[in-house]
């Protein structure tokens, strides 16, 4: 903990003069509480993850039910005073007819001025085809060398569970009776179907969910010997394109040449989206896209990123992108305009000698802190607009709203907190690194107003979404570790009402 | 005819000193003789009409094969001292295994000195569906207004027909018992199943279809107010490219903008086949191309083009293509390429995040003289090769060697003979037109080493290829009339051994 920031708040006592009843919990004692409380984990772990709660699956909808059930069990276990299961769906505006439970727990702190805090993950699971490339049943799970083999495994219950055992070792090493903070649990059962009804979740229930800081715990770490928070997620909107010209395919002999081909109207467009050097090209794209620190960028700098062996797993012979980035801020901290597909006229075998009536794209943008959506989409608009000639006309179709961008300040005191947490559980640096991709964890920071900190120790090599998902058991206790003494670091920086957001 | 460029023959009687054997025939002569068998020819074609000779479908080969025997029949009754039935395909070197009969006659002018012309048609008719649309039944031909309905009414009986019409026509006015030039004919079986064994046809009987001059009978006139000629065909080159980047798809969010994509690079690369100016970008593409000659361009702006109507034809909104032409010049006498179709990636419904692993389309190139498929086909591989970055791979797969353009010297004795024979019987100025598209016709010139020359009456109303083809048979009289006075205008100019290609 870094004296200069570690304001004391009215609850606890002074850092280093701990108590035995409402103590900073030390390093030791915590490490020794969880690795005498292993087995005990790892035995819940393995029993939550028998429960296949495939929320893609509608034949599974019991399992995921069963799944909500086994946590809010294990929760009140735990000592959660408050623990529900919330339906989804039905009765939420604007929510699907019948969606999966979430499970709420909340546990309030002693101090009624401490800092609320809201943990956030998912107790749904990804399907598990191909089942034939799995060395055992995807539900049995099986420890050996120190990994826990089973789907959801790592994304999400093991870092779910990971919390309640970190909450456990907090107490002990403490002797509190209520955690530092008010400690908030949102898990939803939907993540893995695109969390169709999780905003109007969110809505509804935003007085009860209302924090200071959501904590994020469905991401990962740059590697087991590098530990390191996560920091941002990309935003995205994506779109179809329509380009349409002559009424029907026309003979190219007839007509080629004298009239405007969408094919090429549509090529131009889709080429024009890029600039020389690789920056997008529609006007304004960069109007709000907010310069990343020097400071992240130097700390992006200080990963071990090996670029051959990242193009190898992108099965990729070269790198490319915009001019003056390197690989890891193209993919976390730029923003994007990606062709994910796209057809136009005889697309089978053969020769077909014809000016087709019409070409089509699909277009995604990966947004940055401050992209909004609806901008980029107006923007988009404009360009395709724009960008045909006389005797085409083109519709642009975007397929929702679109996802914010998200970002912590790496200067805030929430994220210097979280920091410190993990770097007392894995005694070294803690980097930072953000995600490319976008998830519904935007949603959640714009609907209450508090801003993100990603705790999690899920790797690569976990392959969540792929056959054999695993877990490294080490590294969930260095979550736990983690989460036992975020509780302290956060109680200490944050004031109620929302500080958090600023160093 | 004209004076200046009418050299006399040995063979034949001075053209102002007609003798009632082997004399010129006069215009009122050939009308009368038509006329009155105008009856007679309907009959004939009717018949002719009945038998459904579709080429493309194999359960139809007997009805092929029996188009070839009545026309072998109807030539026998003519006159034609030899006719022949030919088999393509087997035996002949690449040829496919088992095609469509032609039928070749010849008829020796009396002059052993005379040249040889050769007429070209086809036997063969295209498939009737949706035959629902049709107002009969396809091979029951009809007569109304004055109009004969039936499939192969305008392509190609009708004008095969016209041919032994005129030459009986011919005869009859001069009194000769032999036409003033050495006549063959070719009416191949296959052509609307894209002429596969023809190429090993012509080469087969290389020797037996020698000739000065080719006469097509094949194309279509400007309009029945507009006589016209076709003095050229575009060639055609086609193929499609094939993109390859990372070795799957990638999920956008990890590696989007920072390895090169497919999609992106084809758009870029189809994007610049044509410069601002519509004209094809390919770096040499035009090295070879003659200017059409102002004289044809002058021409070309006389015939009375509506392009509103043509656009509403095409149901485009506006015409676009190579600055600095019309667009009957953009068709007919400007190369082009063409974007036939495209795809990558995601096309189904909703979005897909991905970096797609391929991007593929397939472009056309038309041709004009004297450009080679095999040297544009060369500089399209170079020009791919080099417009793609580092990271990706393409091919570049050419469906076949391509179709040469061709083009008639609108200057030549052959082309000016067959205007002048087209001019007496409509008399009136005879046009030149062009065809857009591709055929087989570039292939006879090329084998055979003479030029060509089109004698055609078709109009775009006949509907070819279409429900309820017709055609309008005041018109192949009007065909037959003009091959009527074709023999002894190209006997007039014709040097044996070839001269027929320069003025």
């Amino acid at each position: 903990m870094e004296a200069a920031r570690c304001t004391q708040t009215s609850a606890g006592p002074p850092p280093d003069e701990p108590t035995r009843r409402g103590a900073i919990p030390l390093t030791e004692d915590v490490r020794a509480y969880i690795e005498r409380h292993r087995g005990e984990f790892v035995a819940g772990l393995k029993e939550w993850l028998a429960v296949p709660s495939i929320s893609a699956d509608p034949a599974r909808a019991d399992d995921v039910r069963r799944s909500a059930e086994w946590l809010a069990a294990h929760l009140t276990a735990t000592g959660f005073p408050t623990v529900e299961i919330w339906p989804t769906g039905g009765a939420s505006p604007g929510a699907q007819a019948s969606g999966a439970p979430a499970v709420f727990a909340e546990w309030p702190a002693a101090d009624p001025d401490a800092p609320t805090v809201l943990v956030y993950g998912h107790h749904d699971v990804q399907p598990v085809d191909p089942v034939e490339l799995w060395d055992g049943d995807p539900f049995t799970p099986v420890e050996r060398d120190g990994r826990i083999r089973a789907r959801g495994a790592s994304d999400d219950k093991g870092q779910v569970l990971f919390h309640t055992l970190g909450l456990r070792a907090n107490l002990a090493a403490s002797g509190a009776a209520a955690p530092p903070v008010t400690l908030r649990l949102l898990v939803e059962g939907e993540e893995e179907s695109g969390s169709p009804n999780f905003g109007a979740l969110l809505r509804t229930h935003r007085d009860r969910l209302a924090c200071d800081v959501v904590v994020i715990s469905d991401t990962t770490m740059w590697s087991a010997d590098t530990p390191s928070m996560c920091v941002g997620m990309r935003g995205l909107t994506d779109c179809q394109i329509d380009v349409h010209g002559p009424e029907a395919d026309l003979h190219s002999g007839s007509f080629g040449g004298a009239v405007p081909n969408p094919a090429h109207a549509l090529a131009a467009l889709l080429a024009g989206l890029h600039d020389s050097d690789g920056r997008v090209a529609v006007p304004g794209f960069y109007d709000d896209v907010v310069e990343v620190s020097s400071a992240e960028r130097a700390l992006i700098a200080k990963l071990p990123f090996d670029e051959a062996a990242w193009l190898r797993t992108a099965g990729s012979t070269a790198a490319a992108g915009e001019a003056g980035y390197s690989t890891l801020e193209r993919v976390w901290v730029r923003p994007t305009a990606e062709v994910n597909g796209m057809w136009s006229g005889h697309t089978g075998a053969g020769p077909k000698t014809i000016v087709p009536r019409s070409a089509h794209a699909k277009v995604s943008f990966r947004l940055v802190p401050d992209q909004e959506p609806a901008r980029v989409q107006a923007l988009v608009r404009e360009y395709v607009a724009g960008a045909l000639p006389p005797g085409l006309r083109a519709t642009v179709t975007f397929a929702g709203p679109g996802v914010r961008p998200c970002a912590s300040d790496i200067g805030s005191a929430a994220v210097r907190a979280a920091r410190d947490a993990m770097r007392r559980a894995f005694g070294t640096e803690v980097l930072f690194t953000r995600e490319g991709g976008s998830g519904p964890e935007a949603e959640i920071a714009d609907v209450l107003g508090a801003p993100l900190v990603f705790l999690a120790v899920g790797l690569d090599e976990d392959r969540i979404h792929a056959p054999n998902e695993s877990v490294d058991v080490a590294l969930l206790l260095k979550g736990a570790e983690s989460a036992a003494h975020l509780w302290n670091e956060l109680a200490a920086v944050l004031r109620p009402g929302g500080a958090a957001g600023s160093p």
